[in-house]
């Protein structure tokens, strides 16, 4: 007998395999092939997003599948590296609709177009439990050109691209705790900008995004390289200026704008980049000798954090 | 302040940073790099694996991560790649305890050594549904050299490594359906057997794991190269030599056996290898011109197989 295509088979044919781009073999085989374009070296990397830790059941699947795709390229973006191809696996509950999965496969495949890279690969699977994705994100970089989280120099100018603390802040505007009448924060915690393209070892030092919050992914680039860092609160961009919720904006996380550490001599090339590309980036602060983060007030006095950032366990 | 290294990177730093690998940056960065080994090809897979579908809550974690491993190794056995690295995603309740961890990464040192491979980056997150795991494997074939499902031809055989059906049984046996004193088959089902080594684009034309069922993978192959099959059900390899078990040895899934199409004018070479590498491997069938899957009894009568084999969805 035939043994009948089960539904899973047809699912991945008719939402799947539109997306698949060179090497992934139209999604027909068990794995795929890969080879670096020629004198690049490959960048890999991973992230798991969760129903109800990283968004919310009732998020529309398109955006939650292009959140899924941008948190990944904000890695390669951090890292300095050119998009390449992505692996996907989908743990989602038996009984999701065709129509929910038409949308997730539509929003890949808007961002798929939006940056230039294609699926190579993927499984899909059910659980009993909330929907699970992940995504394998591959970039490219020249040999030895990527940009590390250790690498500051005392000196070195302290930049933010974009405004930081909107994916806190949006979060919050979801659960009605903050008005948000245009939409525009809950838009940043559903859809964040992978900044591709700023980060070249040119002129960042060290780079990464901003997932855990600004002060505490700031304690890992110092941490990194055995330094320390001022950051001036009142310099860090934000897109609600209320005092009540600056603490936010500094250590809550899911922003995924990058933090660079900058030659100071070299910060002329970053912001003529960030201009091309239409990024705003702004220096908050300075790295220095002293271990951990000082943020400064208004008045220059300290300022006391309640909390260092996420921790998932 | 210094941001406190919240719990979740120390529990990275004890128990995975200790497996990271060349390109790994010791886990310390966002991204991995990554090149293939001069003159060939990297082959990527990914399998996502969750509680209580692929494994059980209570079984042994190091099991686990040992079965997570070998379900992608599992697929680059059966390309005819040599493994290089993994990534890991692993979405776990808060609170799961660090002597979870700890066994969980004993499970990976110990089959990174077996199979010589290392991790090469991750991501961890809570979740509040149930364990969830992804390993992305990476490996390597010569330029153009990875075996594909599609390449069966007319009269080649049906060969298989192992034998077939103890996984179904093994989770049979693990539910108190059936008798397994000594614990083999639930052996069987926790900890599959990566085949590498043996498929060789020299001798197989085809192959696949059997993940879903032979029957249902078989299928998938001549399918690929629109061609049939006949298998003679007497000449399955089974560890449960009953007639009430063998639909279940002919359709369960979770085997990760190799199913390997071999050139006839070849089969001395694939029986060579096997012989080399310790594994028994079994000519079950012949490929044939007419469309489907027919599994034939001992009488030379077809058999009517209720199940096709597991669909997730």
């Amino acid at each position: 007998m035939i043994p009948p295509a089960p539904a899973e088979f047809g699912l991945i044919a008719r939402h799947f395999r539109p997306l698949a781009g060179p090497g992934a073999l139209d999604l027909l085989d068990d794995a795929a092939t890969l080879s670096p374009p020629p004198d690049r070296e490959l960048v890999v990397t991973v992230d798991a997003i969760v129903e109800g830790v990283h968004f919310l059941p009732d998020d529309p699947p398109d955006l939650i599948a292009r959140k899924l795709l941008r948190v990944n390229l904000s890695d390669l973006a951090a890292k300095g590296a050119v998009p390449l191809a992505y692996l996907l696996t989908l743990s989602a509950r038996r009984g999701t609709s065709e129509a929910w999965l038409e949308a997730f496969a539509a929003g890949l495949r808007h961002d798929q177009e939006c940056f230039n890279i294609s699926l190579l690969g993927g499984d899909t699977t059910s659980t009993p439990g909330p929907l699970s994705l992940t995504v394998t994100a591959i970039g490219h970089v020249a040999p030895g050109a990527m940009v590390r989280r250790a690498g500051a120099r005392i000196g070195d100018g302290i930049w933010v691209s974009g405004t930081v603390g909107d994916g806190a802040l949006g979060l919050r505007a979801i659960r009605g705790e903050l008005d948000d009448r245009d939409g525009f924060l809950a838009g940043r915690y559903r859809l964040p900008q992978p900044r591709l393209g700023l980060v070249d070892p040119a002129f960042v030092r060290a780079a990464m995004d901003v997932s855990d919050g600004l002060v505490q992914d700031l304690g890992h680039l110092c941490r990194a390289a055995g330094l320390g860092a001022t950051v001036w609160a009142t310099r860090v961009p934000v897109s609600v200026p209320d005092p009540h919720w600056l603490e936010t904006c500094l250590t809550g996380g899911d922003d995924y704008e990058l933090l660079m550490i900058v030659d100071p001599l070299r910060e002329a090339a970053l912001q003529a980049r960030a201009g091309e590309l239409g990024f705003a980036v702004t220096r908050i602060g300075t790295v220095d000798e002293e271990a951990g983060i000082r943020v400064l007030d208004a008045a220059g006095q300290r300022m006391a954090l309640a909390s260092g950032g996420w921790s998932h366990f």
